[in-house]
Parts: C-alpha cells; sequence; structure tokens
C-alpha cells in the first residue's frame, strides 16, 4: 500500500494527538476514544485504541466474537466478566475471550484509561 | 478450548505477576520481556508483551514478515525504521508496519518500558 509513493507508514506520535471521538454506542456512558492504530494506518491484523472513561463512565455489559487485550495505564476500573467481578489499576493486563459478556466501568473518581486492543471486525 | 474444564480463560492480573524473561536474541542487549497475554492465555490472534531495557539497552536491528504496535508506558526511546530516527517517551504510540528494518533503543539513564503486540508467528 502507498500513499503519495510513501510505503504505509511507519508511525510515532504522541497519543493526544489523535482524535478522542465520543463513544455513541448503547450502552456506552461516558466514554471517549482514540484510534491509535487502525487498518488505514496499514495494521494489517489487529487495532489499538486507547479508552478515556469519566467517572461513572462505562462500556455496555456485552459479548462479540472477538476479543480484548486491555492494559490499565491511569485510574481505578471495575471489569465484569461473565458475572465475575474484578478491580484493576494502573499496571493490570486484562484478557476478554470472544464471546463473554463483559464491562468496564470507572470504580474512582478521576479519568480511568486504559489500551483496548482488537482483531479487525469492521 | 478447556483447561480442567473451564473455558480458558478471564484473565487480571498485574503485569508484575507475569514472568519477566530475558531476550536471547542475537543483537538484543539489556531486554528483558513479560508476555502478559500469548497463545496459551486463549488468545486467539496476537499477543500483548511488556518489553524493559535497562540503560542502552536495545533490541535487534532486524526486520520480519509481522507487524508491531507499540506503546511507550516509561522512559526515553529511540525508535529505527528503515533509517529514520525518531524519539518517543510515555504516552506515545509506534506503528512498524511488517518487513522494514527497525529497532528500539533505551535513549535514557532509566528503564524503558514499553508495550509491543505481534500477531501470533511462532
Amino acid at each position: 500500500m502507498q500513499r503519495r509513493g510513501i510505503p504505509l507508514g511507519f508511525k510515532c506520535v504522541p497519543a493526544s494527538e489523535v482524535k478522542l471521538e465520543k463513544m455513541e454506542e448503547t450502552g456506552a456512558e461516558g466514554i471517549r476514544v482514540r484510534w491509535l492504530i487502525k487498518k488505514e494506518d496499514g495494521a494489517p491484523n489487529f487495532a489499538m485504541r486507547l479508552f478515556e472513561l469519566q467517572p461513572n463512565g462505562r462500556s455496555p455489559l456485552h459479548s462479540h466474537s472477538w476479543e480484548h487485550e486491555v492494559y490499565i495505564l491511569k485510574g481505578n476500573c471495575k471489569v465484569v466478566c461473565e458475572g465475575q467481578e474484578k478491580k484493576a489499576t494502573a499496571g493490570y493486563v486484562v484478557f476478554i475471550p470472544p464471546n463473554l459478556k463483559h464491562q468496564f466501568a470507572n470504580a474512582g473518581k478521576s479519568t480511568l484509561k486504559f489500551l483496548c486492543l482488537v482483531p479487525h471486525h469492521r
């Protein structure tokens, strides 16, 4: 793949320069996301997103056919998976296998930030 | 996939609990790695690793058929890709496309830590 004759594409930028978008999905509250590395960057297999949840923010309680690979950067997270509930703080790693019902919620008073990687599925 | 009758497997642990292994590859200096999420965890597509480079540590200058999706957690990194050289600090995102010659080096005086995700390739 080429972009103006330059191969797509070594990328090295501060995450803060990547657009911060509101997550509009049903059941999502107080969540914004930066798609740090995506298909359009030339990524052949999976995408890296950075989520920011405000206090009381949460993702939908849902399941889907793809997995999540998560790393908590900042804040306090409540992770729910198939009825199990765990706390995760900065430096925690979370793996949600495909097809399990899961939710991420901000369990603290400051912004929660985590990376969440998914295989391309759309 | 099952492990003793329990579906593989929701995981939520501090990264520090995952084994820290020396990287023995030719050209690697002062690098250790934690395989945070891997095939054996049930991850169907890609693996999450956390690298720790001591001052003067570096990865091999090499290329391969798979991509790297990287997020810098701590420290100062020099990233080389096809002769281009960039600096990256905490909060930087780096994408190395497949088949480009690349290297990560600690450009600071403290430990450099970054996540590096790769599709399963072994």
